[in-house]
């Protein structure tokens, strides 16, 4: 602005530095420059994740030659919304280094876009200086008329009645002696008035950045997952979508949100695993849910055992009723006797023979599973059928998918069922059970999951937990959402195995409190903790391969503690929230200290947990004072979540024991 | 390759990256990722820096759905080159979490491009499982035939000879007992014949990346400042080009590769700067030569008292004569004297009175300097005008500048003076003077400044070597190329001024080992150390506003030193590049450690530096065994540069003490 500035500001930074890099002489120039903007996923080739109402951090290195004052903004608005309505403001706050930082927020789901735009601010430079001067106690008043003329020209930008009144103020300071003059241009309210004209002329901007915002849950939820078949089962035969339904208010009074049902299809009855994954299956044994497929249908039908599809929309229908969605799982492949191995044999992959290959993980086989080539001749065909298998259940009312094994299907495929998921039904949420490599499981996240499966089962000592979480909060968080499922059956691990329930206690507390999306599998609560066979990590008696009926009342339930969680998280806003996360230091290896809150500390928690569920720990936590609280205090006031009890903390130096026996961690709410 | 795989791969991955997000389902599909390709600058608009013949490290995340065996590989070429020309090709090694890596080089200067490239490699995935089911001693002999199939499809692609070979070996073998196939297909040369028919097919790529390459120099050299007027000077009166002659064999004799010229122009007289940058110059007092231009001329013109443009080029032949490169100084600001003053006073910042803005930097005002104003309404006039001083210097035979101040022109301008100089003079190497914020530092760089100044003279403890260290190694290293100044005219450290000689070793070794490019300024090998005021970086009798002769036979000159590091460099490798750094561990706060290797390892340097000038101190340093050599070793045989001993080594902990009074380093070179 001011005079000259116009001349320099383009409205694509992208295209001013091709102009620039050409070798004739640009037409015009970009003398701000903009690097690393976050939120920025490959380039800003794929959006970045967001949900409605999250306070999204942006972040841009923004700076010009020189040492100029800069006036730096992020403008943001959804992609859908008509031009007319134009974009929200934030201006950002300087850091270190030429960083500038501020948080965003978006209002509904669906695309939307964001940009950096920044000015010069000449004015802002000017009065910059003049104060240097002062404090040098150099006389400056010869710079006065640049100042002056700086604010004739701001002001020529500004409405009417703003402008003449600044004219006839300049005017009649023009009469006075200097101070005037001076108390005038350096007032606050000159400042604001300037900079209110600044962002009329035209800004040096980003380029814009998508994001993609879905509804709260795709990164705010507790998990629970059951096997419809086990509840209301006498362990010899099945249980009903019907008798499931007595599961739900239990599980709807532990405060879960979501309820995770395995596949509910047919099952395959050729090469069925038995029992503990036994080779073939003895009569009457129900074989792995994963085993898609029989005579009574395929990915669209519900297990004869289990009921009809209407069962399945009234088990929908009483989960609503309570607050609980139910979350499928959306498992690609078949079992032998998968309608589509007759209609569609080109879907599967062949040996020499002519015979189907089976799932394979040398040394491992499973005849009870055909996986699909989705490199067939006739992938086309396949991969759309795979799509309308979620269409299908979408349309009995299902918005959550669990997706079994992602990283076995090429990422192109899932990139295309995310445009047209994206396209047609922006609520529907798909978690990645992506156990695969970093590289892999991060990109499964980049092209679109919502959310993903992590390592989180197998990081247990203070240092692996330290290093992961950091990774995921401040490394990937712009595009990855963990979901921390505290076991699952394929996975128990030997921490949970050798640790009994006092593991099991500070596991949960750590699922829970660590990541704003976290699960358990049923049983849990109950500590089962039986390996199949030393060294493994899956269940004995898994109810993968067999019914487990449970007795829901057992005294020795966890049900009490994940209520108690499930409701801090519901209570609190700092825990439905990802990046916001600081570990404070302890002087015990076995006790980790941390604590979350949003954006503006208006919610703040602290958490200490022993790691080791055999010995009670003593340390001192120093407390990283401010993380606690926006304003510097003296003193703070905590109230402990779980035990109830108060105390005001003066010293960031505090003393924590945890015995296992008694309290797994403390959570503590720091009053503001 | 063999069978399905080619209807998969396309020849640009961005181009499949944009089809597999559409929703109508794409033509094709791309089933291998390309991640965090590098060297990548800003997204692959900028390009990366190489010079002729250095090792280059590419590194790339490259994976597949599922755990596919992968061929992964580099092409590169010159973009000069024609097409027929071809590329040249180095297969990756595989790293942890599907890193691939390895070290390409360029034959010549010019515009370079790479790209990755790979392949699903069928028959390594078919291998790789059939040797662990035996390795499980499952019998895999039903996946033969699959082998067969997967060879024969391979062979297919190779030169009809080779394929009739591999057919009637197969047909051969098919009359065999099992075992004979097995071997056949497990064999180290079945396995180099399927890799070779693999790259016949088309692979997936990444994009291409651009890479700029210079002349060696770009990378490596030592550095030399002197002032001409200094040299031949009683002190009174100035010395000239063919005095400054005489000192050239001197700076030769110590081995330096380039003498860098303050500005050589006229100099103002209106506001002449006296001796210790007195506010106005006593009569006879030279001035400061950045106060550039006056009546005899400006950037064009040699100063009256130095000589004509004649002596000029007597004094670059001279240099040249000896191996020495002559550097010049391009300084883009005027003395109220220049030329341009009167010519082009619209090229200049104006207050209101109409009066030319000086130079300011509040509290501190240059009356003796005018900035330019690279925003004026004639700015493609300036541009151009400062462009044509690099091409009238060029002209004379002038290759390398040292630029002052590039951090308060326009970044554009530069961009734009880098595109016209690699189109006109790709030989023409810009050093820049950037002490700026780290942001605007590494923006010059990723434009296109060969190399830069760097906080280098600031960075004392181990701790901050080391971190900065890394940062410049591990991480700008693809566009940013340190220039390690041991001190400057305006930068005389408070350890250089409370140091001592111990202090200026030290420095020395570190600048001279740590960084391929270094230098010092003339008077430092006589370890001058009087600060203007105390508390200044600014020296006593700064050379800027005066004559400096000096008697360089002086017996307590660090020549002796300083032709020995440069020897050094001149004989290893290891020092010439940048990226292979290592640190290893000592239990003394003082002592550094460090190693440099070349890519293959040919040459290892290992360097322990007593940080404390003042105490002799005595570690035990941890030695990285692996780093010292390419093989594993049980001893290793090191020899001593510095003191001509040799020693072998059989422990990877080894003693080391350094007093700074009789040495301030050893510097090994490890025997390979």
């Amino acid at each position: 602005m001011h005079g000259k500035a116009p001349r320099w500001q383009s409205s694509d930074v992208a295209d001013a530095s091709r102009t620039a890099l050409g070798i004739t002489l640009p037409a015009r120039i970009e003398r701000i420059i903009f690097n690393q903007v976050t939120p920025q996923v490959a380039g800003g080739r794929l959006a970045a994740k967001a949900v409605v109402g999250e306070e999204v951090p942006v972040r841009a290195c923004v700076f010009s030659e020189g040492q100029p004052a800069l006036l730096v903004r992020v403008r943001w608005r959804m992609a859908t919304r008509a031009p007319s309505e134009g974009w929200d403001h934030l201006r950002l706050r300087r850091q270190m280094n030429d960083y500038w930082i501020g948080d965003i927020s978006f209002g509904q789901i669906g695309e939307a876009e964001f940009q950096v735009e920044a000015w010069r601010d000449e004015f802002g430079s000017w009065r910059q200086d003049y104060r240097r001067w002062l404090r040098a106690k150099v006389d400056p008043s010869q710079e006065l008329q640049t100042g002056v003329e700086i604010v004739r020209s701001g002001a020529a930008l500004l409405p009417l009645a703003a402008r003449t009144a600044i004219e006839q103020r300049l005017e009649q300071l023009g009469g006075q002696p200097p101070p005037s003059l001076q108390n005038y241009l350096l007032s606050v309210s000159t400042a604001r008035r300037m900079a209110q004209a600044l962002v009329q002329s035209p800004p040096a901007r980003s380029s814009r950045l998508p994001v993609w915002v879905e509804r709260s849950r795709a990164l705010v939820g507790s998990w629970y997952e059951l096997f419809p078949r086990s509840e209301g089962s006498d362990g010899r035969s099945s249980g009903t979508l019907v008798t499931a339904r007595s599961r739900l208010p239990g599980v709807a009074a532990m405060k879960f949100d979501i309820v995770y049902l395995p596949p509910i299809h047919p099952i395959g009855t050729t090469a069925r695993r038995g029992r503990n994954n036994a080779p073939l299956a003895a009569p009457g044994e129900p074989g792995s849910p994963w085993a898609i497929g029989a005579p009574a249908g395929g990915h669209t039908a519900v297990h004869p055992d289990l009921g009809s599809l209407e069962d399945f929309r009234g088990f929908l229908r009483s989960a609503e009723d309570l607050g609980l969605e139910v979350a499928l799982d959306y498992t690609l492949q078949c079992s032998p006797d998968h309608p589509w191995v007759t209609e569609h044999p080109d879907w599967f992959d062949h040996r020499p023979d002519g015979s189907i290959r089976p799932a394979e993980n040398p040394p491992k086989r499973y005849d009870d599973v055909f996986p699909l080539d989705f490199a067939c001749a006739d992938w086309q065909g396949l991969w759309q059928a795979c799509y309308e298998i979620l269409e299908f259940w979408i349309a009995q009312g299902v918005r959550i998918f669990r997706v079994d094994n992602p990283h076995t299907k090429p990422v192109p495929f899932w990139a295309w069922v995310f445009n047209r998921l994206r396209a047609s039904h922006p609520e529907v949420i798909l978690l990645a059970e992506a156990f695969t490599r970093p590289a892999l499981m991060s990109e499964l996240s980049r092209v679109g999951f919502s959310q993903t499966y992590t390592y989180f089962t197998w990081r247990s000592t203070k240092t692996a937990l330290r290093t992961y979480l950091t990774q995921l909060t401040k490394v990937t968080a712009d595009y990855l959402r963990p979901n921390f499922f505290a076991n699952t059956p394929d996975i128990l691990t030997e921490e949970l195995q050798l640790g009994g329930p006092a593991a099991f206690r500070y596991r949960l507390v750590l699922a829970a409190t660590l990541s704003p999306t976290y699960g358990i599998y049923s049983g849990y609560e109950h500590c089962e903790n039986l390996p199949q066979k030393p060294g493994s990590e899956e269940y004995w008696d898994s109810e993968k391969y067999q019914y487990r009926p449970r007795d829901w009342n057992q005294t020795d339930s966890l049900a009490w503690l994940i209520t108690q969680l499930n409701q801090v998280r519901r209570d609190h806003r700092a825990l439905q929230q990802l990046r916001r996360l600081h570990f404070h230091r302890t002087d015990d290896p076995h006790l980790l200290a941390y604590s979350k809150h949003t954006a503006d500390h208006s919610d703040v928690i602290l958490v200490v947990v022993n790691l080791d569920p055999q010995k009670a720990h003593r340390a001192t936590v120093r407390l990283a004072w401010k993380q606690l609280s926006a304003h510097p205090r003296a003193s703070l006031r905590v109230h402990d979540l779980l035990d109830g009890t108060s105390s005001t903390w003066t010293d960031p130096r505090q003393e924590v024991e945890l015995d296992p026996v008694k309290s797994p961690a403390r959570i503590l709410w720091v009053e503001q």
